[in-house]
């Protein structure tokens, strides 16, 4: 069977239904529930576990590690760690999720020990992030985020490199790269960023996606396509709490069936 | 009045929220929501508190006691432990839900602490969960998981038994057991097990049907009835989102009328 | 611009939009979704922080500080402190929302112990906790609580005057007073008090109106006008369900156009 052909006929939200992987969440107390009902909508399965004593345990038995530090306090910084640790021994795909790196030096000083101790498959974030986080190692820069922006691509570039992972920068535009190839990803729907949460489901979502066997950027590209389609399927709810539930719906529907 | 007769006219969430007791429920963040909306959707009252100075007297004041270890940390740990006997010091009825029980050695240690030093009324679990219970007491042992499956009802008497309380295994049927009344509930939507949630909330409802006057394994038979009859009447509707605001509007209606 | 003049014709909700301002919620786990999308939902940024060790530097970027005591813990009582104080200092407003507080003697100690360290713009609470915080330091009264009650009107002014804020008291009718001016603001959906955070969403809504220019009483009034009309406008939805989805419909709707 030649998967890459399978990647261009299923969706990738459907490799995932099919492949169903345990997906260990460290995640934000605000964005627990959707992440993992999102998770369950394609087909996924969450555990979300952030204690010390047994998170090396819980992500030995899972598919992919989220950490996502949206509230992110004294007794989850060592949990992370660990858990960070214990998947890149087991060949865990980690993704990080750096939540408002660049609101406080304490997410800013976190987020940089999380880099130099843990080797992360991906870093999903938003533009503001990404600078804050290629600020800390560049010196602050000014950051051009027009659609395309030149600035934000090479930004993610140099993230890439440094950090030897993918990095997923997302908003009304997604760029994804691995320091070498790249990607741009449209669509969406704008009300996307007036939803809790959309951003660290999309982070749990890749960290399904990088569990898969296959070419991992390709893989990337795909949930991020899906993703943006999902919005602009709900997006034909036009009140932004039925859209809530349009986007667990469009979730669902497209883990089920083709690629439209 | 005869009480045994209005169970058989009214639900057994009619009866819930006829009393409207108070749960108090020290549980997962992932769910804690959808747990007090489910609870408010059927006229009951939940508080949730979680800190070890308060516990006890927040107990003291409610119908019935929760304790569910989904996201189990260093600091809840003490609380579920004093929450749970002052709860047995004053007669106020306690459900354990030992989500994730099997998954790491933490879990299981806590839950057979919890189990040694509290006496449960009610132990609700699904046939995995069971078995890493029952594995702790009797070693492992093949478990079939098939419908009706001989060896799931042996092991909840078991496990009825030897801790003397009602144990209710739910999954796509339900079986309740005080070790010798026994009752097998089937039905439901498959979908059930697609949102987060759904078995912790049913553990919730349980302390709630626990906190009426009257025969308690009558009252939880009816309450995993109602469970399954809320899931069809959410099951009309195809998609998982808005499967999700339909159980609250099944439960809230099956509260609110006659038994169908 | 006559500012006055523009709150009459925009609903208050639409000024919240207009300004979009940062509120920075110290809130309990149960709600934190539901209030961070809510706030969304007519336009405001929540962030939801909670580490002491950042909790200072967060507050000093935001519009406004929400303080929920909703599930308290040894660990957020320390930042709740902190993050008061420094709005204090910054002259950031700050709002407490008492959850529960008559409930426990932990709650109650902690609630004296934020009302005589930090100066608070806004005390946003139901009856019950009313009686409470005015019960320690008047002794216990008796409290009417029927339509109108004057016990309740008093028992607001004197807090109100006694802690120099105002103070809103919420329930199937609402009464804002800064101890001198009074409101009373009817209507609204009693099944408001069937879904979970309602109450929590509205303080949080009361921070981002506090961040706003001009007169802050007037303001209030407005935010609570707006949030009696969502809860109709929800209330043509029958099922408990639908109406959770149907109050950020409301709220989006009404931020977004003019005062109906």
């Amino acid at each position: 069977m030649d998967f890459s052909k399978e990647v261009r006929e299923k969706s990738s939200l459907a490799h995932i239904r099919q492949a169903s992987p345990l997906v260990h969440c460290i995640t934000n107390y605000v964005v627990s529930n959707v992440t993992a009902n999102g998770l369950l909508a394609i087909g996924a399965s969450p555990v979300m576990a952030d204690e010390l004593e047994e998170v090396q345990e819980m992500v030995s038995i899972a598919g992919g590690l989220l950490l996502n530090i949206g509230t992110l306090n004294a007794r989850t910084t060592d949990s992370m760690l660990a858990a960070g640790k214990q998947a890149n021994r087991l060949g865990i795909p980690v993704v990080l999720d750096p939540v408002g790196v660049g609101a406080t030096s304490y997410r800013q000083r976190f987020v940089q020990r999380l880099l130099s101790e843990i080797n992360f498959d991906l870093l999903r974030c938003n533009r503001g992030e990404l600078a804050a986080i290629a600020g800390v190692a560049w010196q602050s820069r000014g950051v051009d985020s027009g659609e395309g922006s030149q600035d934000i691509k090479e930004i993610a570039k140099q993230v890439a490199k440094q950090y030897r992972c993918l990095v997923a920068v997302t908003g009304d535009w997604d760029y994804v790269t691995d320091g070498e190839r790249e990607a741009m990803i449209t669509g969406g729907d704008i009300r996307m960023t007036a939803v809790t949460g959309m951003g660290c489901l999309l982070s749990a979502i890749c960290a399904a996606a990088l569990s898969l066997p296959g070419d991992r950027f390709k893989h990337l590209q795909g949930v991020l396509q899906d993703y943006k389609l999902a919005a602009e399927i709900a997006g034909a709810q036009p009140k932004i709490g039925s859209f809530q539930v349009e986007i667990m719906n469009a979730l669902e529907q497209l883990s089920a069936g083709e690629r439209l």
